[in-house]
């Protein structure tokens, strides 16, 4: 039987009515390659045909012939990035999924997760529905294939009402683009103007590259239909709490995107200085984990009023599917990625900044090699509350067994990872950084409060690892 | 007939006597690819056969498949990785180069430029020697197979006493590695110690990665060849002033490395100090044109008072081979790279600090750029002195009629990039910042005073571009 | 939407219980490679789990790798080659097709064509099933799928009662092997046994390879299922009047097969026979288009009393993939296979064999070629009737007016391709020659009339461009 | 060092003066695929400069994308194709060879074996030369460099009057291309023109597919220099009795093929004749070993007065690189290329025709088949004498203690392949069947008569296997 893979982080990016639809599309997924290096794929309308192009690899590299834009013509197009997981990786798990049906060809690219896949796939099996492949993803082409709805806009609304979970989607179709946010708003999804073209991305950021200009973020719930008519929203679901992800803020998003309605880098400074509120402690200097602890970093180090260093300097080919040497020389890991400036380090009492421990190792590894470059004491901070429960709604956390601090106390955690001190940013800390008008974010990877029930999952395998004491 | 190819700035790594020998000069190779990063290569020798596997591409991509290690067998490798430029760009010209000539089987892999490669090509020839590529590092094999003398290390100092120009050498035979750094020591090159193996290596930072202890670094003009029996040195030419390059400090080499005797990183930073103090303006914050510009503009920062800033986020994705989108879109060049942070730039007084203007196109979008963000001055500052005059030792800049300062004055300069005002550190300031114990690095790039004469270079068509009134 | 195309000609294999299931089966398909040369697979199973590896081109390079056979273990494995055509092929229309459904597993490999197809896929859609490929075989998983019947036998009579048309078909589960032949008994099927292994080949040549015994044919109408309590058979659907496909002894079968009861060489010897009986002539020798013109050419000589030469030399290389070079010089179409010896036809009245005429340009083009050799008289004469009408049943004839002998009477062929004479066997000649106990074979290409009506048949474009008036 | 690999059979075509050059090289090459299978390439000439494109694989395959002729252009190219020869297969011991050296540059397509290349090699390298491959074709070209006539046709006949051995030689310049064969005339080599273009080929064969003329063949000894003023023709060297290869008639050229004075097809029946003549049998039949034994089986069946079939039927995609499944099912080798017709061979005394016996096992299969099949008696006759000697000029025979006839006697090799009778055509009998007026053919692999004396071979390892007592 399959597996179920739960579709992870994501990047997906869709524009409509321009000449260079495939080309622009090519740019955006660029922009947003930091939501998924795996796999990336484009799907172009021309009209009359949609055309594909999707494999594993960076954007770059898929798309790296020019001859390959020939190959997807048409001015509407969507694009996919996915995230690198370990194991299933294979290459018909790539979006967008395409596929023909009774209505004609739409392609479909997804950002999140569906909690209820298994469910929903089993049910439609039952009835005689044939997959191709092992993504939840694929549950939603069949919910439109036997949606009796006469439209299309009709048949999206019915399929999704059966869906739970985390969802920014992109459909294209022969003559119209729709982009969907899930109710909860989980995932960032923004739609912007190029002259007369709409497009559509995960992070304004795409937007940036192309120079389109930003219009605003889709409400959590809201379907916006673009065809030659123009843009028209919607809002078919019943409304609930938004809860959009805060780690979004914390790790995922660029710094130089505008999600939830704010600067990801200012948000990330202000999570530094509250911390240096938090845990300030008697340093020579302050240095980051490059690249995501970087702006914590710099809050951290002018509200504490010490000097910022590039202690650790981050190798920039790194980033991209590195093969691991053979075993006995595995152990370089971290270091394949960092490397520390002695001539910085060597006698000082060091602040060492990251976003987050997940399981302890890569800490452990970059406070013995701060203290081996000769840093005389070294103090962990990070920037936001101890991660202790897995996420369900497309963030790659490991399970809760990986998880150290969902089983160690941060004294234990700071002896594992053998730091003099360690001090991690408040819950509390976090939301005043992220600003008290946005009370509802979803912190169940910090607190454990999921927001959507689990009761109608079915068989997924990431579930049977999940002690249930856990969930509240 | 061949096109004259200089082999510039690149990167070599060899290791001597480790079980692992090929896997750790891929690391090595890792940790230089901001060295070049259009094509790599690892000759290994098991003791009797010499194995090769070349590519064009990053080290990841080239030797990315584990099984490329089992048919480089044995205990001691050389890699070089090369510099992406145009045009002749062909597998066939990738280092290290291995032949086999009547003495046995030879590779060498070299960092630098031979100034007179064609005259001695064409010597060559007419004796009948046959050449398979168009790298003037072949000429060094050729010297090699008809030097008469006895012993490699003989016939070696026989070659290179032909040779005039920047290099550093690895060769490696069945059963010996030997590393040569030219007389006057224009590219860096060290040597450490990984347990019983000997490893050199272009900077210091691909010996951090593999955890290899630096011994030293290479004199200028010293053979350093290690056996069985371990390591011996000579110094077999005739001694000249030495002129490393001071343009690896400026640009070229990693923040965390440590060449002619000094952390990059460091001399970065007090070259933005230094620049401070001579181009100081008022102003509400500091950016860095990342990431080669970042410790320049933290020295600045630091000396002027003001806060600095994550202005310009970099997309880590670049850095590998993008294709561009078609004509009409190619103006994304910069974009693709450097994303402004509206929050952090609007309304501002922005310092922005590079390392070097070249043409001015790169800096003009940048200022363009920084004030569509909203900046309301914008000041640049430069951490060397204009960039007037082309490299022939290594360095890939363009000939003098493309660079920007050879012929227009500091203010046109900054008429053309659109900006507020523009500083150049000064010649003084530079060799200041570097430390005045070496005041005899090479400048020529930016003073014009090459340190060898070009009477024998032949028909090197680089040279035909330049004109000779500025040979000083 | 999706263009109708239908399975042409084929070759399937299937092998149950052996240790090297996938190495034999591809044996089997190297064996059958006649039957189509354009895309290839194999699926496998493991008792567990199903393999598969399909490819475009010949089998010899898409399983030329030997550790694809690692990828696909297991002890039963089904095969399949398809034949050449032009325009919409592709990678995912190859075969056999593999999907997991609500029951699991199913791998199905056919060689016929589906009439009903279109009808029937339109039905299914409407339904909301998705099609992922345009081979009409999706139609029968699909059918499968939508079954309510407990048994996979079941499942598999009920889905078939649908299909019309010319179908063997083999299925694979995880346990079980499925053989089914169509109750027309169009095209071959045989079973045998190697050691205490149960194999299955459309023709067999394939068994012989290998060296398996052959047990029997299929009969029409049969379904034979293998599992691990061995082999059982029945006959689930309506008996109907068999009418195998003479056109397999005519051209398409393998020389050394036995089909339908005999072997094809001696059928075709005997069909040349007949032809010298109807169509003698004063001549000097008997030469043959090879290869499939041989046999007949042979029993035309012997009956003739003329010697038979090898006047045409066939180039073995081709028959596979040629790339025709560009537009001016492409009138090599035939020299590229065949070439004329001079010295042979100098001055000689020559009769040439062929097993048939489609366009007549070939024809002509030979007649020509043996003409410039020196022939003084060429006298074409063909081992089968005129052929007037397309197949519906697999065999990739033309559509009709393409068909020369459809609109041409034998004078005006023969005018054409500039004989001096030209004689058909007569079509009571051909069931003799095949054997008079078997008067019911499918003749329709020869004589229209076609044993299933077309009724049902949807939108068939082949369909469009076949005039009514052609169906009887 | 260098493994000393010999070049085997080959098949070289060139064309001068024509707008599609490279497409008709092409073509050439397709014709005479049959003498090298494993490897082929194309050099072309646009006047200005040289273009090669060359791989290992079928010249379909490696010719089969209509992109690589835009990457050939020029009036003028000369093409190879290489035999499949074990081991060392290699992409860069591929041909055309093609370098530049002081005097431009030139490529060179060869054909037959150089005995004294060891020998030759070793001088060259010791003066300093550096060879790129292990192909003795190599050799040719550095002589060229190295020798200080003024003009190439000189520096040819200089550096060929160092060659001792079998070849045919096609040289390309920019200008000019030059045909050369040895003064032995081992190997056949013919001179056509196409319209104003000269074209030469191995066997005419080749010219025969692209129409063009047969002028007629090279004299032994003779230069051919083409250029923009047409042919003109040389003979150079020392006169020598010629010494044509009559193993070109037994078996490598294609039956179509007009070579040393005659139609190979008309010299193969005439064998079968002469056989039928010498080792006459009361039998019921007579079959070939498909292809090359076809010929001489019709003669002998003429002869004789017994019918010919078609016992063994050949499967046509074999020919290409066939990947031998695993080792447990590798006994199917002889199976895969042919099957018996059972229906003919039942219950028959069957005469079997083969072209040679080389170790005995592949007739020892085949007559296990027949037998097998149902053969009542089989009698194997071989339409050329025992082969008991290698080939030094170009065939690839195995080494002489391979040879079965080298160490057994008629009786006992009959024995061995389980025949009922065995019958050699004589040495008088093949001599007089391929004329007698060629009296003095090169039949070294049936006499060991060999014509040149390899005092002057060097390290040649093959010859290390060559007993000396068997050097007549």
């Amino acid at each position: 039987m399959h597996l179920y893979r739960p579709e992870e982080e994501c990047g997906i990016f869709g524009i409509f009515n321009h000449p260079e639809a495939s080309n622009l599309t090519y740019l955006g997924l660029y922009a947003l390659q930091h939501r998924g290096q795996e796999a990336c794929g484009i799907v172009s309308s021309d009209g009359e045909n949609l055309h594909t192009h999707k494999a594993m690899g960076l954007v770059a590299d898929v798309f790296g012939d020019q001859n390959t834009f020939s190959k997807l013509p048409g001015s509407a197009a969507i694009g996919h990035v996915r995230y690198s997981t370990a194991g299933s990786s294979v290459i018909k798990n790539t979006q967008p999924i395409m596929v023909e049906y009774s209505r004609g060809a739409i392609a479909v690219a997804h950002d999140g997760n569906i909690v209820n896949a298994q469910l929903i796939r089993s049910e439609l099996e039952a009835y005689g529905s044939i997959f191709q492949t092992s993504m939840d993803t694929e549950i939603i082409v069949h919910l439109l294939a036997t949606a009796r709805d006469d439209s299309l806009v009709e048949r999206i609304t019915t399929a999704l009402e059966r869906i739970e979970g985390a969802y920014c989607l992109l459909f294209l179709t022969e003559s119209r683009m729709i982009a969907v946010r899930d109710p909860y708003g989980f995932r960032p999804l923004c739609i912007g103007k190029l002259g007369q073209s709409y497009v559509v991305a995960s992070e304004s950021c795409a937007l940036d590259l192309i120079e389109a200009e930003l219009i605003r973020e889709l409400e959590p719930g809201e379907m916006i239909v673009i065809d030659k008519n123009g843009m028209s929203s919607c809002m078919p679901w019943k409304k609930v709490k938004p809860q959009p992800c805060i780690f979004e803020f914390v790790y995922f998003a660029r710094p130089d995107s505008f999600i939830f309605g704010k600067n990801v880098y200012m948000v990330r400074k202000q999570m530094g200085r509250q911390l240096a509120r938090e845990h300030g402690i008697e340093a020579d200097l302050v240095i980051a984990v490059p690249d995501s602890g970087v702006p914590a970093a710099m809050g951290y180090a002018e509200e504490a009023g010490l000097p910022f260093e590039l202690g650790l300097i981050r190798n920039h080919y790194v980033g991209r599917t590195f093969i691991e040497p053979q075993q006995s020389i595995r152990h370089f890991g971290v270091k394949i990625k960092l490397n520390p400036v002695r001539e910085i380090l060597k006698g000082k009492r060091v602040v060492i900044i990251d976003d987050s421990i997940v399981r302890g190792t890569t800490s452990r590894k970059i406070v013995k090699m701060v203290r081996n470059a000769g840093a005389s004491e070294v103090h962990m901070r990070i920037s936001s509350p101890p991660t202790s429960y897995p996420c369900y709604y497309g963030i790659d956390t490991p399970n809760r067994k990986e998880l150290i601090s969902a089983s160690h106390s941060i004294d234990e955690i700071r002896k594992y990872i053998t730091a003099d001190t360690l001090g991690y940013l408040s819950h509390e800390g976090l939301t005043e950084a992220v600003g008290e008008e946005n009370s509802s974010y979803c912190t169940a990877c910090f607190s454990g409060d999921y927001p959507i029930r689990f009761q109608n999952m079915g068989r997924n395998p990431q579930l049977d690892l999940f002690e249930k004491e856990y969930i509240k």
